[in-house]
């Protein structure tokens, strides 16, 4: 309960609450400013040495739980410095020198993603390493490929979980990216103007593993593109994810039958003793929504705000901090379902029981034999309607039937099969076998040996 | 109006209102395609030169005016090859040899796209040169900085400009890293499992200018991913657009008037004679609404859609066609608007006149003569209040007054200037002018020759 | 092409491209102004009588065609006043008197979207006739009701449809509400301050058939809310569609085989002569996105505006345009598409050979007997899973295979059946046939008489 | 730290750390539930009271700090009902007969959401009280209207407060209308098809104070449009609070200088002493982002479901929650904010030194001395044109000179100033004393007596 104004407009403004999370950060960034300050006969060797044994003291108190952090020093900037002066005294004060608020905040939080895009892109990897066990698991498996989810034509289901393989590699290059525009050490902008102190930024880059030094410092206390980016990479990601999950819960329904996730990854019903829901398959599809929702947050935040820093900004933590657990959690466990997915092949293969998800092979067969396409094709689509109207597959359909469709046909046509349909698209990028082994190997190369074994 | 029932759905469908605009491109990949087939002899080289000859003066029939797009055949690509069929006859069926609409559609779009990405690039480059030149006209010209929209501590005028060239410099990145996963050829994933023709990819990617040729059909088919990166790029440089404007607005105002724009880039009142309504900046302030609103809508449209194609990607298009032409036109308009800025100095230097600005320059002054900055700073609170209740700059504060607040201050108090200050901040990134020279050398390098002279 | 930085700026800023849609509505507000002024003797009678000749002969020009609207007069505005000085000379220089753009222009968007969403509730009502013919047509089908896309109850079909009944009942509530906040008549509110003219805004209101006055000229100017609501309200049954929409698309594919959209809402394949595709389900669920998408763009263009008018608000016409458009489009498709729904009963019950569905009866069954809820669930989670493992349906298990999981059961549990399981959820709001059919009896009421015959 | 793949998953699908917030709510109806089932009996009295009585107690214990929720029961429901099974044993196996989880946890949030509906509608008049108290203390102030952030007319700063009044008078009703909608009893849809008890709906929905029972049980269980309208009414609030943000801001401003806020509602700076940022200003305008992305969230999440719950429902709350704490606080201090407002009249009366804010004034005096206002307006654009050249007033030109402009002017015409300006605008929401101190009375009115003394 807030009992008043005072209290209301503290917790109004408070980070703490969330920016807790940055402690490391703060103190390895403060460390590493302290450490410049000395180099640089800024402030005294003993100062600076006084300093970093304190806030490394602070940083075990932290992780061992016994700073209580208050909300009156309203964020961890604060807290940290306000428990420096209770350890070493005045000394404390001269933390700050040749410093900002600005540049301090941003620091942290560059440090922070930098870190995280580094684990979002091995968790990736290890969901591509499931999506290519499985497509191995299963490499001969053939299964109706889908659009507009009707049947169209005969895939092998390796070759389908090598898209979302696919997908998945565009990602960690998308986050690597982002990664670039994050590796931008901030320090030495001050509050927005740069700082009137001999400081040697370069040096505190490498203390702390920066690779570039911002260039502009009102630039580099205003932008927070490098959020954005994470937070687009992130929506495309779970857009994917999404996909993957609508596909897992489709598949896993009564009606289609194709697969069986385990047990661990789906629940019961508080009502319905029998059902076996793919309750996470769910979630990560709606968890898309809070992503999403939070890209539209940090972008709408940012418009229209005039140069340079203004406290709308603060606002740039919670949504990053979600976005990057939920990436992190769903890509993980996502990458444990898929490695227990069970093919269920004689479902997928009765699914297949109407040929005419060979339709295409026999308009193909057709313009080989000379038909420019759009004939073949229509001679098709009548071929096509007829059998379905008359409830035959087209294996059951006579020769003689053929021929008054097209005197093209000949007895080869009974040779056209799921398998010799797969195997025909031989081309690069196909769904033939030869060109799935290709795209494994492929796969398992750019995986280098992410995977364990 | 819509007359019946089969109208309405052929309206609901139909592409053709928008999609039009990729005739060019969905020319130019038909001719490659053709090519192809020729040389890898699936049709014949007479077959393909009438098809060739066919689609170039359908083209010119487009660009013309004369050929009349019509809503029953659904899209552009039909539109086109019905008109063939009208002009060259039946063979005009071989078009579509070895290409389904899926994969097609997605490379007139990659085609499109990738013109527009190096163009959105080009303008962007355009409106950094009249940063450029805008910043070097005023290279002087002392401002102040703001946080919180408070003046904070005095800049460079330039400074203030660079950092907005600083944010474009990594928009045009973004925009060439969504480009490197927009230069992927499609072509030959067919509906979604590759084709059973002996085509040749490489060919027609080196035919179209690809540099890269997609592994996986089924994903080739279903990926909209570098639509989305676009727009995510472009909401990213609207966001920045924003800002920019922001201040063109704010400080156009009668109470700042550190600025006049051109009066091509103002409009008139209808009621109010005396005004001059910077309504080209307002108004791409409010076209980022726009631009976020179609990054939304793709990322909605493509959640959870299981894999391969289907008809809700439609609505890719002209969500993308509208942010291609809002960014671009936005950046043409900046790029004009901003070179034709009056600073006026006055205005600037007489907002100014209160002194309280170098505050930070007091308070630094005091850390070199020794005290720590936290009591530097706390000495800095107490003489800024008292400056203001007896409204009295600090230039106008006797030094014995100084002294009774800290024994440190000496007649070198006075030295503290806005130039001063502003010279002071001499690191790396920093506003002063040396800073800024070399800041401005930099853009110079970085926009090579592309800046008119 | 543009030619030139003038021109630029003019199609930059210009609405009418987009706004002349407003031109009865603009007339239509003007005629009233004008009629009020002469009525209050601001303007001569005959100068009135003049005017308002001269702007219905335009409103002809304009509906046979023959006005050609004029970039560089910028707005509809602008574009009918210029014809009307053409027209009737110096006399058009008083329709504007007591009147700024300002009120003009959100009059006319308030007068269209008054108009438009009436339409939008009555194409409601009518998508809601045909879901509740559908049901009444099939009110005895049982299906599969699902939780997590898993087989949950039994339910009756109509019982379903009905549910989307619901949806959309309160889609038009909200649809009603949005239009109070339309119904406010802005004229009089001049650019900002009110106009000092004897003007009688009750008057006006009565003509144009608005039953409020809105109370503050600088809101009155500055307020898009209304446009925000409709695009909400929009937002959320676009959202309902796409549910419908997606269940058409599932329950089409092979796999359910559920229903059959007549070929009219379905299109063929160009490589797959087989197929049928539910392309009008998709596309609408396609075009969730750009409605969410406009909604976003308009809340992102709003935020953080200085009162009154800016020119961002210009932005306010083109996205309410089109979801206006896709909104009426798409209800006007799907009364259309649910109509032709065939339900392929066989199909149905053959999803539900496996009677794992009544599982919840059987435990309602032991509850009933005495067992506490929680207890029964357990009997038949193990009951069911051994029902599984072995392969068998419930009715195919002994009575004395009952009894090992539970004493309780006898004889009558064979009398559970699909239908007993839809008859005993005879509660409000329940799927047995007697609350279906109450529940229809409420639905005809709440239509009135809407759906034809 | 996740030990393994188990606490993995556990942690991903709890919704415990969150919905614990439901607790209340959910005893609530289970206790109103119990009642029932007695009432019917369907249970035991004694058996009804024994659970009873245990909820009330767990209550006791939860708001006493005493219950540690455990992540692996997964919910608040879980939580209370394993507990009450430690409490009195097996028949707390009886609570949920005739209910479903599916149902419970909807009846849970819109218990939850009525409560906080109606005090969010509180907060909002509290914050009406604080505009109209601003208002009438400074009622004769007159300040520069601004269109495009130029000075337009003059105006009462109580009439552009009072333009806020009238906004938030449509979010309370747009509140109010979102409550109808999430005033309706789920409780009896059971799973998604009712339940097969005779229970007494009506019953329970009179003990909960819900107005509505649910007609239909899938969509009950599948409906969140209350959460969607209620994050649509709160993104429409929080764009109404970012404009008066955004004002606060502009206006705290050196360069504008009209109003001061209250030292509580600003912070000092880290580094620069003399600042006074209103930073709870700012935090609230980019606060909005947030509220946009929950909208946009949720809006995400439920697209394309397929009937009835699906898991991804779970998304539902977290938004919520944070919209809701958002909302509520920001209106709290805000009214507390805008009550501290100091007007600064001096430097207001300062803007208007220039008097060209008169020009339309100027204008209409010419109209009603004859002159067509098109050509009114056209005299005044040279005549201000001139004087902004010459850097004169108008009440610096003289007859003469006027004369030269139009014979129509005379010595009246130095009887224009601010002062008749805004009192000739005494039109039905218009700005004049007159109209604005009615527009008082009605406001204060409308609050009836909401405001305290």
């Amino acid at each position: 309960m807030l009992r008043d104004k005072k209290d209301l407009v503290r917790n109004y403004i408070a980070s703490i609450p969330f920016d807790w999370r940055l402690y490391r950060q703060d103190i390895r960034g403060s460390i590493a400013h302290v450490k410049m300050l000395s180099k640089q006969g800024i402030i005294a060797d003993s100062d600076a040495k006084t300093i970093i044994d304190g806030l490394s003291s602070i940083r075990q108190e932290i992780e061992q739980g016994k700073l209580q952090f208050r909300t009156e020093l309203e964020d961890i900037h604060m807290n940290i410095e306000a428990r420096l002066f209770e350890k070493v005294g005045d000394v404390a004060g001269k933390l700050h020198t040749a410093r900002s608020r600005n540049d301090q905040v941003v620091l942290d939080l560059r440090l922070f993603l930098k870190e995280e895009t580094l684990k979002t892109i091995n968790e990736i990897a290890l969901l591509q390493c499931s999506l290519v066990e499985l497509a191995e698991a299963n490499k001969l498996v053939i299964m109706p490929g889908y659009t507009h989810l009707q049947q169209a034509q005969p895939i092998l289901l390796a070759h389908h979980f090598l898209a979302y393989f696919d997908m998945f590699q565009r990602d960690k290059e998308r986050f690597h990216h982002s990664l670039k525009h994050t590796d931008v050490l901030p320090l030495g902008s001050g509050a927005l103007a740069g700082v009137s102190y001999p400081i040697d930024r370069q040096f505190i880059a490498q203390e702390l593993g920066f690779s570039q030094v911002s260039t502009n410092s009102i630039d580099a206390v205003s932008d927070r593109d490098f959020v954005v980016e994470y937070q687009a990479a992130a929506a495309l990601i779970m857009m994917h994810l999404s996909r993957l999950a609508e596909e897992i819960v489709l598949w896993s329904s009564a009606e289609f039958g194709f697969i069986e996730i385990d047990a661990s990854y789906t629940t019961g019903s508080s009502i319905m003793p029998q059902k076996k829901n793919p309750d996470v398959a769910e979630l990560a599809r709606g968890k898309t929504g809070r992503v999403y929702g939070n890209l539209i947050a940090i972008l709408t935040t940012m418009k229209a705000l005039p140069l340079a820093y203004n406290r709308d900004m603060q606002e740039d933590k919670e949504g990053l901090f979600d976005t990057v657990g939920t990436v992190y959690s769903s890509l993980k466990i996502f990458a444990g379902m898929v490695k227990t997915i069970k093919v269920n092949v004689k479902r997928i293969h009765d699914a297949m029981k109407r040929d005419y998800i060979l339709a295409t092979d026999l308009a193909d067969y057709l313009v080989k034999k000379g038909l420019p396409f759009r004939e073949a094709h229509n001679v098709m689509r009548k071929l096509s309607e007829c059998a379905i109207i008359s409830d035959r597959n087209f294996r059951e359909i006579s020769l003689d039937e053929y021929h008054s469709f097209s005197p093209l046909f000949d007895q080869d046509v009974y040779d056209i099969t799921l398998e010799s349909s797969v195997a025909a698209r031989n081309i690069a990028g196909g769904t033939s076998p030869q060109q799935v082994e290709a795209a494994l190997t492929r796969a398992r190369k750019l995986l280098e040996n992410k995977c364990g074994k």
